[in-house]
């Protein structure tokens, strides 16, 4: 039986050893999230990159250039990391270079992995069943809040881990603690979510429409892969997302 | 009002300014519980050290020397982190060095703090007491397994944080979850603790009563803090508890 084991803090990644496994990067609000709604819009493919000067060296070969720190779109770019920039006309067809706070982050700190899938709310059943269908080990790995833990990518850890728990052996607390969390939560995400609002940034930024429109399950069929430095969906999913 | 904050694991602690702050040290199982085990026991003072060959050099002095690692006592060394450890006559009056894999490791991390207190199922109440008498900001510091997130001390952490919500401002996303963690886990804490031991070590050890004691709450009055490198009792602190 693969394991499934919960990191949750990119700063705790260093204690494991990802040879082998599925790593699945979570950024709930909203890095992920926003990549799966580019994808269900058409999107060719995905860079993630570190820093918005590398970012905009894409902008030559006709990338759509997308740039968050603190929460913002930084000075100079178009887009930051808001799901509603992404389901544009322009996103269709579109190679995308995109850095954020969090998000972007953990993939690149996840690249030792054998394989590094893109999870949110909107694409957990899809992203699930493919993990079951893999039969690897798992590592969710939570993007947090500059290094901080955080509780909507806990949350979702624990949904994917509740889901997965009768196929996949349960490795630590970690996961242990997401699962019953979640089973708190999810009486109503939205609210719950709300209630952590107090204890960062939301409120201020203004995002209340983003974050309800990420707290969505299910309604996207695809999972994005990352694949030679690029995230795109795999053959599979490109057929189960058009039919 | 002051702040609570929780770091989920020492490796986390790199991201909180200690300064003008008290850190409650948590390692339920064991190195937290068992210290507050020794003063209850009449112990003097406790000298937390980093490595079993600091810890021996104690010995011509007097102390009781107590080492563990992974679990077990140290070769050569007669106790490790049992409770049932320092409950033995020769406590009384002792001067103690010891060293654990991950308890005595986070009070050196957290030297910078203003103030350093042990805590523990076992002395909850009397912590919780001193912590809203002093006023000042708060972490709850989980020493975790290996800088591993471990159940029992973020569960400690939600039950303090649960006793100061009225007094204190929860300042952050980690507190939120330990809290509602311990609300599912408070209905029994002990079978909670059970289901967490398959993720890791506990069965193998054979530690199930030490489990069991140091899951009682509130059995002893007393809070040890740091002072000159020592645990001690206060003035206080030792009056409460001969009375």
């Amino acid at each position: 039986m693969p394991k499934i084991q919960t990191v949750l803090s990119p700063m705790l990644l260093q204690l494991t050893n990802l040879s082998g496994k599925t790593v699945v990067v979570i950024d709930i609000l909203r890095a992920t999230s926003s990549m799966c709604v580019a994808f269900a819009h058409g999107a060719q493919r995905i860079k993630p990159v570190s820093t918005p000067q590398e970012c905009i060296t894409y902008a030559p070969q006709g990338f759509i250039c997308a740039a968050e720190r603190d929460g913002k779109p930084v000075e100079g770019f178009a887009i930051g990391n808001s799901p509603f920039s992404y389901m544009e006309p322009a996103i269709k067809g579109a190679s995308i270079a995109i850095t954020t706070t969090n998000g972007t982050q953990a993939i690149e700190m996840s690249k030792s992995a054998s394989r590094i899938m893109i999870g949110s709310f909107l694409n957990k059943k899809a992203l699930c069943k493919e993990l079951i269908r893999q039969q690897q080990d798992v590592i969710l790995l939570c993007s947090g809040w500059k290094n901080n833990y955080n509780l909507e990518d806990t949350l979702f850890a624990g949904a994917v881990a509740k889901e997965l728990q009768d196929e996949f052996s349960i490795a630590d607390d970690a996961t242990i603690g997401a699962i019953d969390l979640y089973e708190v939560a999810s009486r109503d995400l939205n609210l719950y979510i709300k209630k952590s609002s107090h204890a960062h940034r939301f409120v201020s930024l203004g995002i209340e429409k983003d974050i309800a429109f990420c707290l969505q399950q299910d309604i996207y069929d695809l999972v994005p892969i990352l694949e030679n430095d690029f995230l795109i969906l795999p053959e599979t999913n490109l057929i189960a997302s058009i039919t």
